[in-house]
């Protein structure tokens, strides 16, 4: 017989089915037994004439009857160990919410994901993530995967992790930056679901030294703000397949309007300002082209602000992004300014010889996103395996 | 006025439109010149009274009137220059075929990938990708992240890149194996499409240092036949989305059956035999449990050779897969039996002591499966920038 889901037991009445899960909660009475067991789909109450003793997490099979009336049960189950646990769980995965701190959790990862509160968070970031392809899949884009190991540093050098590199030193990429900007001369329009690492000295709910970033470039556009529109269509894409609900509108406020006195960017309050001022969804644009990386495009009419923007969520920047220089003398003159030597982003500026449309891009951090949409503080809460400079495992 | 593709002119006979691109080739007649544009989509030919002397890879804005008899082309022409090439590309892109040495093409990655031919290798790829994970959403399963960076070797130690972390020592995960598995306890069905990283010491046509891998795993099977079944159609699905024609059958061989003499595992010519002699598609299952990663599943009734498959096409090896151990104690007796200290691998091993339900997974290696489904002999020719011991730029 094959197997059904809990959630499918309404459709089988009367019938007898087979479900397979995990023992999730058993409780005893005088004459009977009631187990719940949970399986990928949900939970299932199963009715035992016999008692049962069995550890919590026990892999089972059960074959039963199907009762709908008053509630849906499983009735006349009989029950078959599929694998026993080797000890009892040190976490109960019942309670509607865990109760124990986040730490605990992070060191008991594999059990504390179980808990079913806690892995609809990761359903939710899964299709969030279709969401974001699906969007730019019907948009024209090409999804690619650029590499992780990497000669120099994007982002100007600081927080790179060093790997030995068969006796000489390679880095871990802080984002495809390079690599999508380099396809846009390829595929005019891409985007790159993938790991990104930073070296993040310091520990905060917002920081990981590894996360994964929904990376999107295009090409021929006027200014940045066509890349705002795509990224707003996008992330109002992501917030629907989450279970939210997209804010009709989304404000553009300009940096110069909405930052604290002379400040040259944005903090974290700020940042939970303006969203109270201006909605849950808000663009911030024409940061100061000093404070952007170099590949930031100037605003040609006033060159000291920049194209770049971010996008605010509930208090919080979800996404950077902006249009880029897409000529390479601009390039040489902008790491000129800067006093960096173009020399190590040799390969970097060679697509820029050949011929770039105007382009920009953005960049979405998946776990700040989910957070946000399911009112989280800590990223390390819709992270699998969080790393950070003080955990490496599980 | 909007931009349209090169390949929908044919829809605007008649009318005045804008395209947008890269200068592909140029012709100059006595009182005429043709050029070839370069869009996404495809080529359009452009008609000028005028004469041009452009740039190879000059982007261009294109107005004109669209012709379609005798053929489909744009007159009255006016161009727009939107970006210059900074100085004359090294590569001609127009030819139908690149006739430069694949090194060649490697160094000057950015402008090679632009050769219409070459990318739409990349866009196989990108529908093939698309076809696994839409297939395996079809079935249940759920998409993760995992981290890249990792406290411990999975498979074995060897070709372990190291990392400095923030003072310690990380390594770059050799695959998802140990999470995707713990996933099973929580999703019971997972995928995850993500880089990984073999510090490959030999230079071959078939190995990279980082490659993507398309992982699965899946839990409640019977044994390792389950796991080929969902692998089948995942393949096959994706051979269809690369355009190809996927076999009606794939046949299963044994590895006894298969293997040249009494050698313990197959070599590239034996993958390449036992293709000629049974197929484009061919499983090979039941390998030598000693040859296979600790936690592969024995066969119970012969516990010499193991539930551990790999599918071979068209004489290559492109999946590796088969049933995991799912018992914590059977883990400890097989790390046992290898000499294996089970310590470094407590917190993989921690997934197994709560409950794990008998499973089963996969690893297609994206790059060896678009070679072959492509009929090119090296898997640089489908990695956008690859990475070996002796390429680590652009």
């Amino acid at each position: 017989m094959e197997r059904i889901l809990s959630t499918e037991l309404a459709a089988h009445a009367g019938e007898e089915v087979v479900l397979q899960g995990w023992l999730h909660r058993q409780r005893r009475l005088a004459n009977v037994s009631f187990v719940v067991l949970r399986d990928r789909a949900g939970l299932a109450q199963i009715v035992l004439e016999e008692a049962v003793e069995l550890l919590p997490e026990t892999v089972l099979e059960v074959r039963g009857r199907v009762v709908t009336d008053p509630q849906i049960e499983l009735h006349d189950a009989h029950l078959t160990v599929l694998a026993e646990p080797a000890e009892q769980p040190p976490l109960e995965l019942h309670r509607p919410e865990p109760k124990e701190s986040l730490p605990v959790r992070l060191d008991l990862a594999p059990l504390a994901l179980r808990h079913t509160a806690v892995r609809e968070r990761f359903r939710v970031a899964a299709r969030a993530v279709h969401a974001f392809r699906e969007t730019l899949d019907a948009r024209g884009f090409t999804e690619i995967q650029t590499p992780k190991l990497v000669a120099t540093a994007t982002e100007g050098g600081a927080n790179l992790f060093r790997v030995d590199y068969f006796g000489g030193d390679a880095f871990l990429a802080q984002s495809p930056q390079f690599f999508k900007q380099t396809m846009v001369g390829v595929f005019e329009r891409v985007y790159e679901v993938g790991p990104v690492f930073r070296a993040e000295p310091h520990e905060t709910g917002r920081h990981l030294s590894e996360y994964v970033s929904l990376d999107a470039e295009l090409g021929f556009i006027r200014d940045h703000r066509d890349v705002m529109a795509v990224l707003r269509e996008v992330v109002c894409a992501m917030i629907e397949a989450a279970g939210g609900t997209p804010p009709a509108d989304v404000p553009i406020v300009r940096f110069e309007d909405v930052r604290t006195g002379e400040e040259p960017d944005l903090a974290p309050e700020d940042e939970r300002r303006i969203c109270a001022e201006h909605g849950e969804l808000v663009f911030v644009e024409g940061f100061p082209t000093a404070k952007r990386p170099f590949y930031t495009h100037p605003d040609p009419e006033r060159p000291e602000w920049s194209r770049g923007f971010d996008l605010l969520y509930r208090g919080l920047e979800i996404v950077t992004g902006g249009q880029r220089l897409h000529l390479h003398a601009d390039y040489i003159a902008a790491l000129g300014e800067r006093g960096v030597d173009p020399e190590p982003f040799g390969t970097y500026l060679d697509a820029f010889k050949y011929g770039m449309p105007p382009h920009g891009g953005f960049a979405i951090g998946l776990e700040r996103f989910t957070a946000q949409v399911l009112g989280l503080a800590n990223v390390r809460e819709v992270t699998l395996f969080p790393r950070d400079r003080n955990r490496l495992a599980p």
